[in-house]
């Protein structure tokens, strides 16, 4: 019944990719072993390592996850016609970020992922796929922005993609390690950088 | 004769500092022992205690030592009168990484401990310490720019320079863990975004 096993398959991953998650938000990445995930999973040794057979792997398949839900919300801006206030797209996204901070927390995850990049050419690669992925949607973003008047359209999408990317990873690692900044108030100082004024926040127009 | 003596200490710590930079760079910070950064420095272990007693000591030394760089250039940048178009500052300030990613590279140790800092609170607190004066000078340029008319006066400055050192932060990630992106690139991405060099760009409709 390859549907049962299929299912059974998806279950235990599933099972083992939340463990990781706990034993790395508990104690960090680097403190966290094999044996602790394994524990954790309350999976015997060889049942686990027919699933995960590296640390690697692990934050390769939570990553994975949370890709698929950034994702959904590019996928959803995207669709949106006329597109929305590039500040509107912005702001979607640091909610999305807030979200996972007080759900999951495995944006936490990400940023010691990065210190690990550093010196880890298995990370590194893994980091330089998963941005490939996140910066294509930031530049189908900047272009759609660009064709609907709101950005100069002679700017390379890919800049605008680089910028706004970099908007949300600074924000990450502000509400990460400093915890002073806040979503409205990054966004107001975001807003005030593009010019746009304070009260009278532009909304969504549909014009149709 | 104190002053030869003071001498002789600086000289020391600052032997140790550099063979500690080197290790960091090489192995990783995590990767990298007490006992490597002795052997590299080349002091017996008795002497190199009397300096630096722990590896968030050594990182501590490290970032002062660059956070006496930033704030020079921040204090540069706060002395012209008038003072700079915001792009030109945070031009200056991508300058700025640039050279120390040609030059020793202690960004990529910066974002090593970004990472370390999620789960450790020395490390934790250390970012905070250094975050807090950096973001002072962020937001003492942004009050800069908005007496100038460069920036909307009734923006809070806090705001704006979290976004400010957002984008400075994403610069640093994406040069240190993709490395495609280039300061020219960032920067036409930052001026698209701000809306330069775009004579006629259209008015937002708000709707009240």
């Amino acid at each position: 019944m390859p549907r049962v096993s299929e299912a059974h398959l998806a279950a235990r991953r599933e099972q083992i990719i939340d463990a990781a998650t706990r034993c790395f938000l508990r104690n960090g990445f680097h403190q966290t072993s094999m044996q602790d995930v394994i524990k954790e999973a309350e999976l015997s040794v060889g049942a686990f390592y027919r699933y995960f057979d590296s640390k690697a792997a692990l934050i390769k398949a939570i990553a994975g996850e949370k890709i698929g839900v950034v994702q959904a919300t590019a996928d959803h801006l995207l669709r949106q016609d006329p597109p929305p206030p590039v500040l509107a797209v912005i702001d979607d996204l640091l909610r999305q970020i807030d979200i996972n901070l007080t759900d999951d927390g495995t944006v936490r995850i990400a940023v010691q992922v990065w210190g690990e990049a550093v010196h880890d050419p298995e990370f590194s690669g893994l980091i330089t796929e998963i941005y490939g992925r996140i910066r294509g949607n930031a530049v189908a973003l900047a272009r759609r922005a660009q064709e609907s008047g709101q950005l100069p359209a002679g700017a390379d999408p890919v800049a605008i993609g680089s910028a706004l990317f970099g908007l949300i990873q600074g924000y990450i690692l502000q509400r990460v390690l400093i915890g002073e900044v806040d979503r409205e108030s990054y966004m107001s100082g975001i807003a005030a950088l593009m010019g746009a004024g304070h009260e009278d926040r532009p909304r969504t127009v549909t014009t149709e």
